[in-house]
């Protein structure tokens, strides 16, 4: 894992520990009300929408290795490897705004396929 | 765009640079012979397998910004926004490592799903 220092990196780094050592809730005091999040299926706006989002994938999560980590004093990318329930090869990458310690902008890029085809194969019949 | 210097960013961006700008046999200069490319769909081992998976996404891009890229002596985070042809919204991130000024492992996280669906629309039937 390689990372710099800066404070939109401490707060996204923050938020990282937060969310894939369990605790979401702490994960979230680090996500600003009227944040903006760019995701795969599109925009989602504030911190409630985030939560709806992201929550589920962080419950969902087994595993989870920090890959690189970098930032200055208003942006930081984290890109990071994780396992999930029903996705066992699910790395991401998050690159976020940070403004009076929070994060108010993220953009997260991940494979949205191999939750679909799990999606699929779950389905009856 | 943010970023800062490092000789492992130096050479993530000269290899952004190069692909984006349309000069795909420029941007393979960066690559290491023996490289390992982490995609979605698996690994890739070699400058060549890496060759016949980016190159037909490098010739499909339309339009590509810059969104972020941080880096160190030997690794660097680079993500950006893409349209291709298939699809308009194709963002990507990529982590490498760099040695002797070329890119040894890589590893790039995108949504294979919207090409997924593209390829769907595009059959016969």
């Amino acid at each position: 894992m390689t990372k710099t220092r800066g404070a939109a990196l401490d707060v996204a780094l923050a938020y990282h520990r937060a969310w894939t050592g369990g605790d979401f809730d702490l994960a979230m005091t680090y996500i600003e009300e009227h944040m903006v999040c760019l995701a795969p299926a599109g925009r989602l706006d504030g911190a409630e929408a985030f939560r709806r989002f992201m929550a589920p994938f962080a419950q969902s999560l087994t595993r989870s290795t920090l890959l690189a980590a970098f930032g200055d004093e208003e942006t930081a990318v984290v890109m990071y490897d994780a396992a999930t329930l029903p996705v066992e090869n699910a790395p991401g990458a998050e690159c976020v705004s940070v403004r009076d310690g929070k994060i108010v902008h993220m953009r997260i890029v991940f494979d949205r396929a191999p939750f679909e085809a799990a999606r699929r194969a779950a389905m009856p019949g």
